[in-house]
């Protein structure tokens, strides 16, 4: 479970560590915050989120995995059970969240961190970043992302999103609160 | 698209049309009001005709296909918009439902509707119904289906939500509404 | 204050009334259930309906008018309230929906009922009903509006909307609910 | 657990027989739908509800009860967590409402129907059939909240609210919806 | 489009160039945000600026505007399907927010920022400011809208909603949140 | 009115004040953002609150105290509103939140910020912060909240929400938003 935003070498790493591993088994990722975009948190849409992981598995030829777009709901409390209501059964969660990893431990389930592959240098915060600032990103993401990012002009959206970026107003919603 | 109230032969032999006929090609099966559950509408959570589906499938051997809940919004006019954003990208879309068909038709998509398999038969509230009165259904649902109906009760809980069933206020809110 | 769905001559006069009658003041047009759209009961989106209106006052030549779509609110009990916060001060309102006049009446503003010009035929559920069935509604709607009702291709619209029409599923939510 | 439109006799007794009973234990009411009013299946604001419940426990001299309205949200399936994280710990539920029974049962409660008191006569629908009707409720509900109901002026509300009364669009959304 | 917390001189003098310029034209003002009030970002009801922009608006002899408060959405990426669908038709959108600039211009619509009037100067947030801290804004904001200012006493309410003001708790929710 | 984040020392002797004192008069305790919950500006649930105050009075043999938890909405303009119609009926509001006091004081309640207990010490924040560190709140909260937090585990929860935390993403959403 994740935002992926964007999905990076990172997470493939992790996805083939437990599809292909030696525990190898069926991965459902489940894409948080679906149904958020167009910030600086969560730029691309849940269907570009689908789109750049299947495309990553793909060129990576790992198979076994079910993707699912899951938009958020406001209340913590409910999370876990909302999760059950919308997703076909699962008995183990990965998250790199603490609080994910509290929820689902409390509900009964094996709820653990997978194992990071450099996180300084794989993090989601650090690529919107470099994509804000023009940067190539060729080493940091799949190769397929790369592409895909550059098809929907991702560096041109992230400039206008970052924080404290040049235009005014520009990191809130449209109506420009 | 459509909600699977549950799954039924009806549905699996257009999916089997899709992916396998002459003009064969990937499926997206998008499962909509997937946040509604325990009602006699929408019954089955979207986790439990996720699970349907995949089982169905898996017993027909056929693959090219992705399933996504897809939770409701409250506003037609960006329905449209909505999907865009939340799935992968697609240019077909089939639906029994003319409201669907003419939104997704303005927008710019093929948009039709799928050849019917008697239609009158394998219908999800004719199904619905037996279920409530304790009917066989392994004619109507795939194999897969009515195992998985039995392991959940399913009876049981349509019994309970049937309108104007014996129970008082059988069919509203939890709260009594 | 109502649903407009859609303008017709029956408010057309009341307008009239209002704004050139003896006691002649500024009106503002609030158009309720403004978020609503492609529904049977709601066939026209907010902007839809603001147009129809503009247009038809405009060929009337009836100015001294504000036009303002208002998405509604769940609770009942916070009606007045909210209206307050979202519209310019006023101190009048006109309704025949007696529930309105009541809240509005314990609020402390004259809420009264505009006297009805036969009633029984400018009725929108009425005037739907002819859209459907493919009649003319030139005699029940401003020429402008009916001008416009071809323009949107109103009739094909209320067709598919039509509860209980030929179509299955026809008037439910496009995800088939 | 109910929605209390009105609270009546037949509630007073339930909640006697608990707090006073051979195996008498602290009540929790919870409202439901406590955010609903100003329609015919919810007239009674939560806070309305609440002093009803309130005058009528005073009148009965029974205590150990906590009352809480409880707005309702969308999702059935997050029913029974939801009350969990509002309510203080509870371990037996009653309902008149078998889906709430199914609910709390499937959780590990213990779930009940009350025994009922001449449930045909003590009945919310038709005790606000006969208000809107301007006949005496006097013998259906607790003295002190049938002088409650005239204080609230609810006969007049009711009438107005009735669905199908001589209004015009009586029992819609005040925007006429 | 804006949220015109308050409208200052700076709106006023692109509203003049847009409808008497060189290139005249009608000319709709959304306020956005209009469901948010008694925030330090939002401090005003969307009412309340109505009201200012139409006194401004008649104080300056400026007509063929229309005036619609809009409450926000939360999902970014419908903002322009929203806008479409509550309000009349229109080809040309002013703003100087880059995401609206940007999902506008994608949707084909001619989406530019319109010249500014010593931006550094007449802004919200710095006009908000003086007002908290008892400083006039009578150079700031038409005189119209000043006089309005007083009226509804704008300087207390900032002052209390003022972000690390003397009060604890001051800039939150009601609740404390 | 507060969100008693958790119920402390300060809170008991506030409330002792009103219902025994001079003036001692009945008390309705509204817990603020009560549907919040697993954040770190409201770690506990609506319940578990319920739970520390009704423990605390109790302890504190107070009675003549209604406790009610109360879901946030989100439009400050309708609080006052809101509250009104979910609440039974009062006429005088104690806080410490000057918004609060302000829109109570507009809509003709008697609206007052209750005296301090040394309230530097006594703060909801500074006490989540001394529970995420690990140190005693022993002297600062009611001993029936002290234990009750234990059983709970209140320092673990807290250690994973504080903002900053070692842990990546800790205060987020489980989404990781």
């Amino acid at each position: 479970m994740g935002r992926f935003q964007p999905f990076h070498r990172g997470h493939l790493e992790v996805v083939r560590h437990i599809v292909t591993g030696a525990a190898a088994h069926p991965l459902l990722i489940a894409i948080g915050s679906a149904e958020q975009s167009y910030t600086w948190q969560n730029p691309f849409t849940g269907g570009e989120r689908f789109e750049m992981i299947e495309r990553a598995l793909a060129e990576a030829h790992l198979s076994n995995v079910v993707i699912v777009p899951v938009p958020d709901i406001s209340r913590h409390a409910l999370w876990v059970r909302y999760l059950e209501g919308l997703l076909p059964p699962f008995d183990r969660v990965y998250s790199h969240n603490p609080l994910t990893l509290l929820l689902f431990g409390h509900a009964g389930y094996v709820a653990e961190s997978p194992p990071l592959v450099e996180r300084g240098r794989f993090e989601g915060a650090r690529i919107r970043d470099s994509l804000a600032r023009g940067e190539s990103v060729t080493e940091l993401v799949p190769t397929a992302v790369d592409r895909y990012l550059h098809e929907i002009k991702a560096a041109e959206r992230l400039r206008l999103l970052r924080p404290g970026g040049s235009a005014p107003g520009a990191a809130g919603h449209p109506s420009g609160r």
